[in-house]
Protein backbone atom coordinates (compact mmCIF):
# COMPACT_ATOMS: atom_id res chain seq x y z
CA UNK A 1 0.00 0.00 0.00
CA UNK A 2 1.06 3.47 -0.78
CA UNK A 3 1.05 6.19 2.92
CA UNK A 4 1.34 9.83 2.72
CA UNK A 5 2.29 11.28 5.92
CA UNK A 6 1.73 15.12 5.44
CA UNK A 7 1.86 17.91 7.66
CA UNK A 8 -0.82 20.30 7.60
CA UNK A 9 -4.26 20.46 6.51
CA UNK A 10 -4.89 20.95 3.23
CA UNK A 11 -7.83 24.08 3.34
CA UNK A 12 -8.63 24.92 -0.13
CA UNK A 13 -11.36 22.83 -1.41
CA UNK A 14 -10.52 23.43 -5.41
CA UNK A 15 -7.29 21.34 -4.04
CA UNK A 16 -9.00 19.27 -2.20
CA UNK A 17 -10.95 17.54 -4.95
CA UNK A 18 -7.94 17.74 -7.05
CA UNK A 19 -6.18 15.11 -4.36
CA UNK A 20 -9.40 13.47 -4.06
CA UNK A 21 -9.65 12.92 -7.85
CA UNK A 22 -5.78 11.40 -8.32
CA UNK A 23 -6.72 9.32 -4.87
CA UNK A 24 -9.37 7.86 -6.22
CA UNK A 25 -7.09 6.74 -9.76
CA UNK A 26 -4.60 5.64 -7.42
CA UNK A 27 -6.52 3.27 -5.70
CA UNK A 28 -7.76 1.30 -8.67
CA UNK A 29 -4.05 0.19 -8.46
CA UNK A 30 -3.37 0.04 -4.96
CA UNK A 31 -4.67 0.87 -1.34
CA UNK A 32 -3.59 4.65 -0.31
CA UNK A 33 -3.82 6.31 2.79
CA UNK A 34 -3.45 9.92 3.62
CA UNK A 35 -2.52 10.79 6.93
CA UNK A 36 -2.49 14.31 7.64
CA UNK A 37 -0.61 15.17 11.02
CA UNK A 38 -1.36 18.85 12.33
CA UNK A 39 1.57 21.22 11.96
CA UNK A 40 2.67 23.10 15.03
CA UNK A 41 2.42 27.23 15.59
CA UNK A 42 5.94 28.35 15.35
CA UNK A 43 5.02 31.51 18.26
CA UNK A 44 8.44 32.13 19.29
CA UNK A 45 10.42 31.22 16.76
CA UNK A 46 11.40 28.02 18.12
CA UNK A 47 12.15 26.10 14.51
CA UNK A 48 13.98 23.33 16.46
CA UNK A 49 10.74 22.05 18.76
CA UNK A 50 7.89 22.50 15.89
CA UNK A 51 10.21 20.25 13.89
CA UNK A 52 10.28 17.91 16.93
CA UNK A 53 6.84 18.00 17.56
CA UNK A 54 5.99 17.32 14.10
CA UNK A 55 8.80 14.90 13.60
CA UNK A 56 6.95 12.84 16.52
CA UNK A 57 3.71 13.29 15.05
CA UNK A 58 4.74 12.06 11.69
CA UNK A 59 6.80 9.00 12.97
CA UNK A 60 4.01 8.20 15.12
CA UNK A 61 1.83 7.46 11.31
CA UNK A 62 4.21 5.33 9.84
CA UNK A 63 4.27 1.46 9.94
CA UNK A 64 6.87 0.09 11.46
CA UNK A 65 7.83 -2.25 8.29
CA UNK A 66 6.96 0.54 5.60
CA UNK A 67 10.09 1.65 3.53
CA UNK A 68 9.87 5.60 3.57
CA UNK A 69 10.42 7.88 0.95
CA UNK A 70 11.03 11.74 2.36
CA UNK A 71 10.23 14.28 -0.02
CA UNK A 72 13.02 17.14 0.42
CA UNK A 73 15.01 19.98 -1.18
CA UNK A 74 18.11 17.88 -0.55
CA UNK A 75 17.14 14.87 -2.22
CA UNK A 76 17.89 12.87 -5.24
CA UNK A 77 15.47 13.98 -8.31
CA UNK A 78 14.34 11.45 -10.55
CA UNK A 79 12.45 11.05 -14.06
CA UNK A 80 8.67 9.70 -13.43
CA UNK A 81 10.26 6.58 -15.22
CA UNK A 82 12.76 6.01 -12.42
CA UNK A 83 10.44 6.97 -9.97
CA UNK A 84 8.17 3.99 -11.38
CA UNK A 85 11.11 1.80 -11.61
CA UNK A 86 11.76 2.57 -7.53
CA UNK A 87 8.33 1.86 -6.84
CA UNK A 88 8.12 -1.53 -8.16
CA UNK A 89 11.81 -2.53 -6.79
CA UNK A 90 10.88 -1.17 -3.42
CA UNK A 91 7.85 -3.55 -3.54
CA UNK A 92 9.42 -6.50 -4.47
CA UNK A 93 13.09 -6.12 -2.70
CA UNK A 94 12.16 -4.26 0.38
CA UNK A 95 8.59 -4.07 1.40
CA UNK A 96 4.86 -3.85 0.50
CA UNK A 97 4.23 -0.70 2.02
CA UNK A 98 5.81 3.07 0.63
CA UNK A 99 5.02 5.77 3.11
CA UNK A 100 6.19 9.36 1.29
CA UNK A 101 6.62 12.06 4.06
CA UNK A 102 6.23 15.50 3.38
CA UNK A 103 6.85 17.73 6.09
CA UNK A 104 6.15 21.22 7.48
CA UNK A 105 7.48 24.63 6.30
CA UNK A 106 10.37 24.07 8.19
CA UNK A 107 11.70 20.63 6.90
CA UNK A 108 11.28 17.76 8.96
CA UNK A 109 13.77 16.90 12.14
CA UNK A 110 16.47 14.29 12.13
CA UNK A 111 14.31 11.87 13.83
CA UNK A 112 12.04 11.83 10.70
CA UNK A 113 15.57 11.94 8.08
CA UNK A 114 16.83 8.70 9.73
CA UNK A 115 13.73 6.83 9.64
CA UNK A 116 13.68 7.52 5.70
CA UNK A 117 14.90 4.83 3.15
CA UNK A 118 15.28 7.21 0.21
CA UNK A 119 14.93 11.24 -0.19
CA UNK A 120 13.38 12.24 -2.89
CA UNK A 121 13.76 15.73 -4.42
CA UNK A 122 11.19 16.96 -6.95
CA UNK A 123 12.12 19.86 -7.86
CA UNK A 124 14.89 22.21 -7.12
CA UNK A 125 11.94 24.84 -6.82
CA UNK A 126 9.95 24.98 -3.03
CA UNK A 127 6.35 24.24 -3.79
CA UNK A 128 4.01 24.61 -1.02
CA UNK A 129 2.79 21.80 0.71
CA UNK A 130 -0.45 21.42 -0.58
CA UNK A 131 0.79 21.64 -4.14
CA UNK A 132 3.74 18.98 -3.30
CA UNK A 133 0.72 16.81 -2.08
CA UNK A 134 -0.64 17.26 -5.51
CA UNK A 135 2.41 16.12 -7.24
CA UNK A 136 3.50 13.34 -5.51
CA UNK A 137 0.09 12.13 -6.19
CA UNK A 138 -0.19 12.55 -9.56
CA UNK A 139 3.57 11.05 -10.24
CA UNK A 140 2.44 7.85 -7.74
CA UNK A 141 -0.62 7.48 -10.31
CA UNK A 142 1.28 8.27 -13.43
CA UNK A 143 3.94 5.57 -11.66
CA UNK A 144 1.32 3.04 -11.83
CA UNK A 145 0.48 3.86 -15.37
CA UNK A 146 3.94 3.68 -16.41
CA UNK A 147 4.49 0.13 -14.71
CA UNK A 148 1.47 -1.19 -16.21
CA UNK A 149 2.29 0.14 -19.91
CA UNK A 150 -1.12 2.29 -19.58
CA UNK A 151 -1.30 5.32 -22.00
CA UNK A 152 -1.22 8.39 -20.05
CA UNK A 153 -1.25 12.06 -21.09
CA UNK A 154 1.50 14.60 -20.32
CA UNK B 1 3.81 41.89 -18.05
CA UNK B 2 3.51 37.85 -17.40
CA UNK B 3 2.08 36.20 -20.44
CA UNK B 4 1.85 32.49 -20.67
CA UNK B 5 1.35 30.59 -23.71
CA UNK B 6 -0.31 27.07 -23.09
CA UNK B 7 -1.24 24.53 -25.39
CA UNK B 8 -4.46 22.06 -24.62
CA UNK B 9 -7.25 23.68 -22.52
CA UNK B 10 -7.87 22.92 -18.69
CA UNK B 11 -11.07 20.93 -18.34
CA UNK B 12 -11.16 19.83 -15.00
CA UNK B 13 -13.15 22.79 -12.48
CA UNK B 14 -11.14 22.51 -9.47
CA UNK B 15 -7.80 23.07 -11.79
CA UNK B 16 -9.59 26.25 -13.18
CA UNK B 17 -10.36 27.53 -9.92
CA UNK B 18 -6.79 27.01 -8.74
CA UNK B 19 -5.75 28.73 -11.82
CA UNK B 20 -7.63 31.83 -10.97
CA UNK B 21 -7.08 31.93 -7.74
CA UNK B 22 -3.17 32.26 -8.50
CA UNK B 23 -3.43 34.72 -11.68
CA UNK B 24 -5.48 36.98 -9.09
CA UNK B 25 -2.50 36.88 -6.57
CA UNK B 26 -0.05 37.42 -9.36
CA UNK B 27 -2.29 40.31 -10.86
CA UNK B 28 -1.08 42.25 -7.51
CA UNK B 29 2.35 42.28 -8.88
CA UNK B 30 2.17 42.32 -12.65
CA UNK B 31 -0.19 42.30 -15.68
CA UNK B 32 -0.88 38.70 -16.03
CA UNK B 33 -2.22 36.89 -19.29
CA UNK B 34 -2.70 33.58 -20.26
CA UNK B 35 -3.05 32.85 -23.93
CA UNK B 36 -4.46 29.35 -24.32
CA UNK B 37 -3.98 27.85 -27.34
CA UNK B 38 -5.66 24.65 -29.19
CA UNK B 39 -3.94 21.17 -29.45
CA UNK B 40 -4.12 19.60 -32.57
CA UNK B 41 -5.17 15.83 -32.64
CA UNK B 42 -2.59 13.22 -33.52
CA UNK B 43 -4.74 10.73 -35.15
CA UNK B 44 -1.95 9.55 -37.62
CA UNK B 45 1.14 9.58 -35.42
CA UNK B 46 2.10 12.68 -37.33
CA UNK B 47 4.28 13.99 -34.35
CA UNK B 48 6.55 16.81 -36.31
CA UNK B 49 2.92 17.88 -38.04
CA UNK B 50 1.21 18.68 -34.65
CA UNK B 51 3.87 20.32 -33.67
CA UNK B 52 4.65 22.40 -36.23
CA UNK B 53 1.27 23.73 -36.23
CA UNK B 54 0.70 23.75 -32.20
CA UNK B 55 4.21 26.01 -32.50
CA UNK B 56 2.72 28.26 -35.22
CA UNK B 57 -0.36 28.65 -32.95
CA UNK B 58 2.11 29.32 -29.93
CA UNK B 59 4.43 31.93 -32.05
CA UNK B 60 1.38 34.13 -33.12
CA UNK B 61 0.58 34.78 -29.55
CA UNK B 62 4.07 35.73 -28.49
CA UNK B 63 4.38 39.73 -28.59
CA UNK B 64 7.59 40.33 -30.77
CA UNK B 65 9.64 42.47 -28.08
CA UNK B 66 8.86 39.00 -25.46
CA UNK B 67 11.73 37.80 -23.43
CA UNK B 68 10.53 34.26 -23.51
CA UNK B 69 10.96 31.53 -21.06
CA UNK B 70 10.16 27.85 -22.54
CA UNK B 71 9.59 24.93 -20.57
CA UNK B 72 10.77 21.86 -20.98
CA UNK B 73 13.07 18.82 -19.47
CA UNK B 74 15.68 19.44 -21.30
CA UNK B 75 15.97 23.36 -19.60
CA UNK B 76 17.65 24.69 -16.72
CA UNK B 77 17.09 23.77 -13.46
CA UNK B 78 16.62 26.99 -10.79
CA UNK B 79 15.56 27.15 -7.68
CA UNK B 80 12.32 29.71 -6.34
CA UNK B 81 15.00 32.11 -5.68
CA UNK B 82 17.15 31.79 -8.72
CA UNK B 83 13.52 32.24 -11.01
CA UNK B 84 13.05 35.25 -8.55
CA UNK B 85 16.34 36.67 -9.36
CA UNK B 86 16.05 35.97 -12.97
CA UNK B 87 12.51 37.14 -13.65
CA UNK B 88 14.11 40.64 -12.24
CA UNK B 89 17.03 40.28 -14.29
CA UNK B 90 14.93 39.88 -17.57
CA UNK B 91 12.91 43.04 -16.55
CA UNK B 92 15.62 45.02 -15.59
CA UNK B 93 17.72 44.07 -18.50
CA UNK B 94 15.73 42.85 -21.72
CA UNK B 95 11.96 43.13 -21.76
CA UNK B 96 9.15 44.21 -19.39
CA UNK B 97 7.21 41.47 -21.27
CA UNK B 98 8.09 37.82 -20.30
CA UNK B 99 6.26 34.68 -21.70
CA UNK B 100 6.41 31.56 -20.24
CA UNK B 101 5.74 28.80 -22.84
CA UNK B 102 4.10 25.32 -22.05
CA UNK B 103 4.11 23.04 -24.94
CA UNK B 104 1.76 20.32 -26.09
CA UNK B 105 2.18 16.56 -25.05
CA UNK B 106 5.01 16.11 -27.41
CA UNK B 107 7.04 18.85 -26.74
CA UNK B 108 7.51 21.78 -28.98
CA UNK B 109 8.78 22.27 -32.37
CA UNK B 110 11.99 23.75 -33.41
CA UNK B 111 10.84 26.87 -34.03
CA UNK B 112 9.50 27.64 -30.99
CA UNK B 113 12.78 26.77 -29.23
CA UNK B 114 14.74 28.96 -31.85
CA UNK B 115 12.41 31.75 -30.13
CA UNK B 116 12.72 30.87 -26.43
CA UNK B 117 15.51 32.97 -24.99
CA UNK B 118 15.65 30.44 -21.69
CA UNK B 119 14.81 26.92 -21.71
CA UNK B 120 13.66 26.21 -17.64
CA UNK B 121 13.25 22.76 -16.53
CA UNK B 122 10.73 22.74 -13.13
CA UNK B 123 11.54 19.03 -12.69
CA UNK B 124 13.24 15.99 -14.07
CA UNK B 125 9.55 14.50 -13.45
CA UNK B 126 7.40 14.82 -16.53
CA UNK B 127 4.09 16.29 -15.18
CA UNK B 128 0.61 16.52 -16.77
CA UNK B 129 0.02 20.10 -18.52
CA UNK B 130 -2.89 21.52 -16.47
CA UNK B 131 -0.43 20.90 -13.44
CA UNK B 132 2.40 22.42 -14.71
CA UNK B 133 0.45 25.55 -15.39
CA UNK B 134 -0.46 25.62 -11.90
CA UNK B 135 3.46 25.00 -10.50
CA UNK B 136 4.29 27.75 -13.01
CA UNK B 137 1.54 29.77 -11.90
CA UNK B 138 2.78 29.29 -8.57
CA UNK B 139 6.36 30.27 -9.00
CA UNK B 140 5.42 33.19 -10.45
CA UNK B 141 3.59 34.42 -7.74
CA UNK B 142 6.43 33.30 -5.13
CA UNK B 143 8.86 35.26 -7.11
CA UNK B 144 7.05 38.23 -6.69
CA UNK B 145 6.79 37.53 -3.29
CA UNK B 146 10.42 36.66 -2.37
CA UNK B 147 11.42 39.94 -5.14
CA UNK B 148 8.86 42.14 -2.74
CA UNK B 149 10.88 40.49 0.44
CA UNK B 150 7.54 39.34 1.51
CA UNK B 151 6.51 36.58 3.70
CA UNK B 152 5.19 33.14 2.29
CA UNK B 153 4.60 29.81 3.84
CA UNK B 154 6.33 26.56 1.69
Amino acid sequence: MIQIVAVGKIKEKAMKQLIEEYSKRISAYSKLEIAEVDDEPNLNNMDETVKQIEGERIIKQIKKDSFVVLLDLKGKMMSSQELAEKISWINTYRSSNITFVIGGSLGVSQQVKERADFTLKMSDMTFPHNLARLIILEQIYRSYKILNHEPYHK
